[in-house]
């Protein structure tokens, strides 16, 4: 899948508009154009609409959402929507708050979501309508692993179904699915919890490689979670005794930079169920 | 005091709530979970009352306030009282602007914090209720010096003991104080002053500590103090003929992933008065 | 003109004020604190009047305006006029939509800007008072080239005259003019186009350079534009195989926080017409 998929996403730079938080609006900026797609980040309500329209698509995260974007996040959504352009929802701390929770269920019903990305914790919560997340992280009760896997792609499954859309639960396994078809991706590395913006960052990227992959959505949803996966990967495997956290958000984003179809064919570990 | 209070921290991992800038938010959040903790940003007046319910503590940073947010850092400081979890205020730039002065001095009066961290313009403006700041770093005609250390430790003395909070001034040498013991802290290295940052970083890392320690709240933040400057020192003994400024900053957030109670046990440069 | 320009700029340790977008704020931060001068972030309505009055100059940055902000970069320009401080316009996205278009025209009026500084798409929208960008980048048809140079430089002159300001319009070739001299500068390196806030921070630093140069603002605008672009340069030739776009935006802070005199005489490559 990842030749086509990849070299689409070179080959259209498309253009992102992002409605995002402002804690890791920087490294979301970065690793859009270290993929070779372009960032625009926009949240007035009065220049959104025009945003959205010369953008390819929308990327809407809702991590530190405020009284000013949450409207903006609605016309801009409803807009990208009528004109078929890609929406993506990053639930951020969906049910650590009652407000992030509110919102981020009031824009399923207002927006059709090409893509929603979360950890289980967020998903969970958009699921049952209500729960708690510990802040922005899953709870470690709730991890997909090996002994649940089965039981987590059913609820996937289930879960993408009944909203129409494509889901990635991301975390030490990922699953991405349709509704019919699921992807299990073994990509990654624990670091990638010990910065802050891999999920945000993994979101803005979902949203270019689906821009760029109009007619297999799902292919360029899996694939951008292998890579992001992939370059953790290839970051860790760069780094020294001294370094830590910080260096390793660099080669995370410098891989990104340099990853080809090549790297990505041979570096990607899913299954297909 | 080291071993027990950083050991506390990786053990407790603390959720620690942030309403700070737009500036520095995204070095902060790295810090924190490169020490161990984790952050969550929220500043909307209608989520931060259930995002502090959730957290082990609130860091109150005025670097960007703003008119939204200004009501918020009250709304939550107010809540974590109530729920008796710690509160920190690093007053950003008091003394630059009456908006901040006043804000900073209001939210003195409203809430209880557990530890104020400035740099000495900051807190001299606390203390007087006026003043000014060349920006957000200290005048440099009032560093503390050692010419000046004495009247410098009687001064935060009393007004930690005045404000009934622990009061931490940073700068070339730091001061610690409940009002009682001082600790007189000289680790750090000039080219922290080079960075945007480490002032908001350490007061983020200080909650996170305080949280950690509930029953020593003294040592966590001079331990928080000490274990900064460390990792100042240790990112410079990294850097290399061409490394400049920002290779300084990514090896800071580095040493802090790294760091254990040996390493800091061995580093801290530090007298009680 | 860079010993006096460069050398005035550290002794001088200007104090910039900078109403700015949140994606590429810590940048802005960060180069002004490398290249010698202190950043100060505010953009409240209620306190930025008061931040012009202790800082030396403003940068105002439209890249990610809202109804909150907008207001407060009109009061600031204009007490920055009264005060006789110099102001510097990014026009980012610009075209991109009404808002953003309608408000660096609107600021045009209302204020007088020492120095606009955008890439061509922008400062096209500006000179027509209408127009396209594709987001915050040049279109490609439009960049500035061998062919169209002499016609550029016509155009910039013109616009720079009838604007009575300091143009500065940025790509891989640069036009610095007050209206009647040009400055065409060929410093930097395409890789800065792969990371977000090269042009942001050019801005910031154009606006501490002229703040240092109140005497000779044309050139201290030309040498800000050489210094960001060798800097770029020299990033670039730091640059190993791994690395990739987050070390470049590294390697070029670095550079800028150890740029000299002498570096930056042997390294600028421009001409004047």
């Amino acid at each position: 899948m990842f030749a086509p998929v990849l070299d689409n996403l070179k080959q259209n730079t498309p253009l992102v508009h992002n409605i995002t938080n402002y804690v890791t609006v920087n490294d979301c900026a970065n690793i859009l154009l270290a993929c070779g797609a372009s960032p625009i980040m926009a949240d007035d309500v009065q220049e959104v609409e025009d945003i959205i329209g010369i953008c390819g698509g929308l990327n809407i995260n809702i991590g530190t959402l405020n009284q000013q974007t949450i409207p903006s996040m609605y016309l801009a959504g409803v807009k990208a929507n009528k004109l078929d352009k890609p929406v993506l929802l990053d639930p951020v701390g969906a049910g650590a708050s009652a407000l992030r929770t509110k919102t981020a269920l009031h824009l399923m019903e207002a927006i059709s979501f090409s893509v929603i990305r979360g950890n289980i914790s967020e998903i969970k919560t958009l699921a049952a309508g209500t729960g708690t997340t510990h802040g922005v992280d899953a709870d470690a009760a709730d991890y997909v692993n090996e002994d649940n896997l089965q039981s987590m792609i059913a609820f996937a499954k289930h879960f993408a179904k009944q909203s129409n859309t494509i889901l990635a639960i991301t975390g030490a396994i990922d699953i991405v699915t349709d509704g019919k078809t699921a992807y299990v991706i073994r990509n990654g590395h624990p670091l990638m919890g010990r910065i802050t913006g891999t999920g945000c960052m993994l979101s803005a990227l979902t949203t270019a490689f689906v821009i760029a992959n109009p007619y297999q959505t799902l292919e360029a949803v899996a694939t951008a979670v292998c890579a992001m996966g992939l370059c953790g990967e290839l970051a860790v495997q760069r780094m020294n005794a001294l370094d830590g956290t910080a260096s390793f958000r660099t080669y995370l984003i410098d891989a990104m930079s340099q990853l080809d179809t090549a790297a990505l064919q041979d570096g990607a570990k899913y299954e297909i169920y």
